[in-house]
């Protein structure tokens, strides 16, 4: 029996809550007997520096390097507001991203059936919308060098931010998107802003290269990151895959997400590069964030969560019956009419993390 | 009676068929002999590479600094995606904005009660949506050094764009911001990445100043930038004045103006500072691009431009009546049930781009 070993990061927020039902799924999985997952649990974000200042300790990054794959809850909160800019909760996100060398980061953006109503957009503008994000996670403005505050005397500052994208960067994410459309729609929008931007010349040239070179029959558009955040909101299933780079993949992963109403929902995989066998560095985690207004309540959404351990399962456990069967059983409460408050629906039962949880196990 | 020059730069696309409706609204303002409006026209964008080899002359440049307002139709389009980079069309446009110290760029996103139903958005979520974006847009990732294009050789170049801010440009676009919410809904929201961004927390602590020095009395919220975009899918209404940067107004602003589903309808303006006599360098122009698909068809939408020389005609010429006036008459078209292609809606009358003008001026 294949046998793993899974980080768990819950993190801050609604981060605990909703790990804790993966940790339920955890044993499930066990139980089915196909694979056996050992699990570590350690501290990120905020809760790591409450208790012991910095955003993730050395000890959990060891973890995460040891570990088959990491799964995160979310990070940060107003709590931390006035930490110290290396200290802050989201410094141990970046860091994960980073030193593990996860550079492809998958936002599905699917609108769940059930949920087609929830979306503000109108239903025939969701409905069956299935769009997937491949997001640059470890270059650009968020890694770029100089990243300063500097005093320049006389009440006034200086701060800078240097986005920075060299050509195997691009190839690489390319890559990724190229090999997802294969699977998909065959569809791929490169969004970049090179009416502007240096690296968005580069990004585009280096793009158009790759396909030219290995990926001819995937159908491949360019288009502006801001032109391409009216149409998410204009017509969002005109696209496929849509590849972008840090910042615009932040931004426009979330619109998005927002779009499909399954906000709530959304699991995400950022990926590194494959070993000699074939293994991948990897982290998931769910799209949406910590959630503090309505941490602690029992209240938040642990689809998002679930669905993302159920990603883990497909992508680095190679389970991908397993998957079908968590993602069948989502399909299957939200078709028994139970919502949490986010998706909360007239005619539908309001209930809380734990049972939402509850429910996908039984029906498991 | 108060006499003005007016720089008429139609540019690229459609750019040209929009400015001609504005030439026609000139006459008018002249004819009613409350003002005496001078105009010139030139090149800029794409057209002016095509005539000599640049996106903006000197000659033009003078004749912007010379006049007391611009007019700008669009620049740029796919004719122009093999020119050297610092002569392409967009170029034009940012020695405009850099030139004249246009740092403040006003984005009103308004649904028209009559487009409400061509928003992708749900009715109620946009009837009545009245956002002012305030950009800035002469510093940031636009204009900051170094922006290169290294060659690293062994088939490697390394692209760089730097986003520099400095506490007076956050300064002077805050305070336009709050000025503007207290002739408003006295909120204003102040969108950044100040967990990823060194300009980003420069940007929060400039403008948590400014509030607290200036405009206490006014609403302010802090919102990230990635979460700005989903909320403004979620519910745009619970927006009033946005505060943010060059590159995330850029994004942020289009996406906004798509949710009201009157993108061709939507007027900006571009402001410096104001000289000793009251006067700010300004620069007017639709919201929309050059839409090269539908270039030299007559189809295009005329009325972003109309209302920017609206716009015009109330900030810079301080002719509020006339500007009234215009906007009162654009309202009315669209009740007689006249659209253009961008607007068409079942049981209303399809027009050009001329017909369009007409209306506004018969209606005038
Ligand atoms: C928490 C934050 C640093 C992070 C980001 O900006 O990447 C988040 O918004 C995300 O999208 O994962
Ligand atoms: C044409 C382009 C350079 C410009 C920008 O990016 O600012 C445009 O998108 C805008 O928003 O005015």
């Amino acid at each position: 029996m294949a046998s793993f070993k899974l980080l768990l990061l819950p993190g801050d927020g609604i981060g605990t809550e909703v790990m804790d039902e993966v940790t339920r799924l955890v044993e499930w999985a066990n139980g089915t007997g196909a694979i056996a997952i050992e699990t570590e649990t350690d501290l990120v974000g905020g809760c790591a520096y409450d208790d012991h200042g910095e955003a993730i300790s050395e000890t959990a990054m060891e973890a995460a390097h040891a570990a088959d794959a990491v799964m995160l809850g979310a990070v940060g909160g107003p709590k931390w507001d006035g930490v110290p800019y290396d200290k802050r909760p989201e410094a141990g996100l970046l860091r994960l991203r980073k030193d593990l060398e996860l550079f492809a980061n998958l936002r599905p953006a699917i609108c769940y059936p059930a949920l087609a109503e929830a979306s503000s957009l109108k239903r025939e503008l969701v409905e069956g919308l299935d769009i997937m994000i491949v997001r640059e996670l470890t270059g650009g403005v968020y890694f770029g060098e100089p990243k300063e505050i500097t005093d320049l005397g006389n009440g006034q500052k200086r701060a800078v931010d240097t986005q920075v994208y060299e050509t195997y960067e691009i190839e690489r994410i390319a890559a990724v998107a190229f090999d997802l459309a294969r699977k998909r729609g065959n569809l791929v929008h490169s969004a970049e802003k090179r009416n502007v931007m240096k690296t968005g010349v580069l990004w585009n040239e280096v793009v158009t290269q790759v396909h030219k070179d290995s990926y001819s029959d995937v159908k491949l558009e360019h288009i502006l990151a801001d032109n391409c955040a009216m149409q998410l909101v204009r017509a969002p299933k005109q696209f496929d895959v849509i590849v972008t780079d840090n910042l615009f993949g932040d931004v426009l992963s979330d619109e998005a997400a927002m779009a499909t109403g399954s906000l709530g929902m959304l699991p995400s995989a950022s990926l590194g590069a494959p070993d000699d066998n074939g293994m991948r560095p990897a982290m998931y985690e769910p799209v949406h964030g910590s959630a503090p207004d309505i941490a602690g309540q029992g209240k938040a959404n642990p689809i998002a969560t679930i669905a993302s351990f159920a990603m883990c399962l497909r992508y680095s456990f190679d389970q991908g019956a397993l998957a079908d069967r968590i993602e069948t059983a989502i399909a299957d409460v939200l078709d028994q009419g139970l919502r949490t408050g986010d998706i909360a629906q007239a005619g539908c039962k309001t209930v809380g993390t734990r049972e939402m949880g509850d429910a996908i196990i039984a029906s498991l």
